[in-house]
């Protein structure tokens, strides 16, 4: 029996014949998920692994390592690599967010040339509740507490990235023991989760101290909080119905007539096919301040000295 | 100029020449509330005090200081009195759950009685994030992360109650000064909200603990999140469509084709129409599992021995 099969059904939608990525970083939770699919039958896996180049000498052996391990299990294997420090400073990025759109960068790369444009990430349950709790004292709320689904799509580059989490319903501890029992070697610390102290400080000292305060288990709680908002916003977003002008404009009199919640959306959907960076909910409710009739202002700011424009009904972003 | 009014415009919505009630416990939030009402204008309120009976002879206290409050304003008073630790008991409620009901029940008889049916809540932003927290850590997802709006509608014992909170986008701290500049006297302790323990953890020591480590502050992030799903949650409300049979029954084939987020929202509404109490994630977990094509049970449990059936395609709750 396999942990992962027992826990979803999900996966009977993606055929063990058919050709997939998978992320390896070489850490604990991406080398259970990649012996788990192998063992579960998929043999045309691609392990896609990213040189982040953040770890000196063992960036490299952690490519060297994730490299064998795909032989091992006669698998192929892609690499990349990208200056993320260099990137960060460039884009003017928290470290986190660069190593993130360096990695959907290289694999939508990968998914290009091998026309293969669906692939398997390791995160866990905990991962989930981490990244609802982070974004949440951040105030991610509009593009942050549904950040992770079990299917989801991105397009980055003009690809269309279809991005599967098999692990999502996993504990940490469940993996734990599953590397324990398989005695799976693994890089530690080469997770790129744990390119980030905020993430480390919510784990070890945020959760356990919220769970001592109130002398009871939280995880499991936001876990499922995580989910149904993630079902939710998916759902608010397929009923978004505003259409985007051939030229990128939205409409604003169509926009004026949505309820809040919608025109929220709407604005953020727009804002990212626009390709801007950094969407707060403070950004969005400055763009929302101009379709309000009594509007006297008709231009707003955004990240990075772009601007939103409202002209003959419409709103317009400069670069 | 009044500290209300800089902050919200939905009041507007709400003349100052009709008869409001409102909920005065005889503490700060509430005492500063009325007072900012009556200095708006607001001459035909009706002071509601309900007696919870919870704290010996202060109890008596606090309802004659609110009396006499009422009547240093010139505004009619309303007392009501119930036994909440015995209510607690009998309906096997926490201290909490039966405080609010029997409030409301308290609330909708006045309303009932006074034909108005609008009443005024001093529910302030840090409330509002508080409320968040803690649904959030009890895993209360899919009925308490959006529990306060600042206009919401309830329906207590077929009475239409309106309710409408002009403080949700006001701190504490502005209430304190407020309470200060216009030399204030209130009840200390005698805030509804100072029932339960867990809420003041998580404003003393919770709070607090997670901006420590996070170096940032918080509150205004989570309020941000709770009013982005609040307004979510009513739209989605707003969009179910599926019509229980004139016997409170619910049509299997109609909920078997909605999205998941709708299911999961409709049998909710469905549950709450029946006067199922503590309705919680894995209840209607359980009563979704009923919509399955492939569901080998037709019998699920609720809380306080009642039942849901699936039968002749209809799904029923057994008394």
């Amino acid at each position: 029996m396999n942990w992962i099969q027992t826990k979803t059904t999900f996966l009977r939608r993606f055929s063990p014949d058919a050709r997939y990525l998978i992320g390896v970083s070489g850490g604990r939770d991406s080398v259970a998920l990649l012996r788990c699919m192998v063992d579960l039958g998929y043999r045309k896996l691609v392990v896609c692994h990213l040189d982040h180049q953040l770890r000196g000498r063992s960036s490299g052996v952690d490519a060297r390592f994730v490299e064998k391990l795909a032989a091992k299990y006669d698998v192929d294997f892609e690499l990349g690599s990208t200056n993320v420090s260099a990137l960060s400073k460039k884009k003017k990025m928290s470290i986190e967010t660069a190593a993130r759109e360096a990695r959907y960068s290289f694999f939508a790369g990968v998914a290009k040339r091998r026309r293969c444009h669906t692939i398997f990430l390791a995160h866990h349950a905990d991962d989930l509740v981490e990244t609802f709790l982070i974004n949440l004292f951040r105030g991610a709320a509009m593009t942050g507490l549904a950040a992770m689904r079990e299917v989801s799509k991105r397009q980055v580059h003009d690809v269309d990235l279809t991005i599967v989490r098999p692990l999502l319903s996993t504990w940490r501890d469940e993996i734990d023991l599953y590397v324990r029992e398989h005695r799976l070697k693994f890089r530690e610390d080469a997770s790129n989760k744990n390119l980030t102290p905020l993430r480390n400080r919510v784990r070890c000292r945020v959760i356990p101290h919220v769970e001592r305060e109130l002398g009871r288990k939280i995880r499991m709680n936001i876990w499922r909080t995580a989910r149904i908002a993630a079902e939710e916003e998916s759902w608010i977003d397929a009923q978004l119905k505003v259409s985007l002008n051939r030229d990128g404009n939205l409409n604003v009199k169509e926009l004026r007539v949505l309820p809040v919640a919608l025109q929220r959306r709407t604005i953020l959907k727009w804002l990212r096919a626009q390709d801007v960076p950094e969407i707060g909910f403070e950004a969005i409710e400055r763009v929302r301040s101009l379709v309000d009739t009594a509007a006297r202002v008709a231009k707003v700011n955004l990240a990075q000295d772009r601007h939103v424009r409202r002209r003959a009904g419409k709103l317009f972003i400069d670069l």
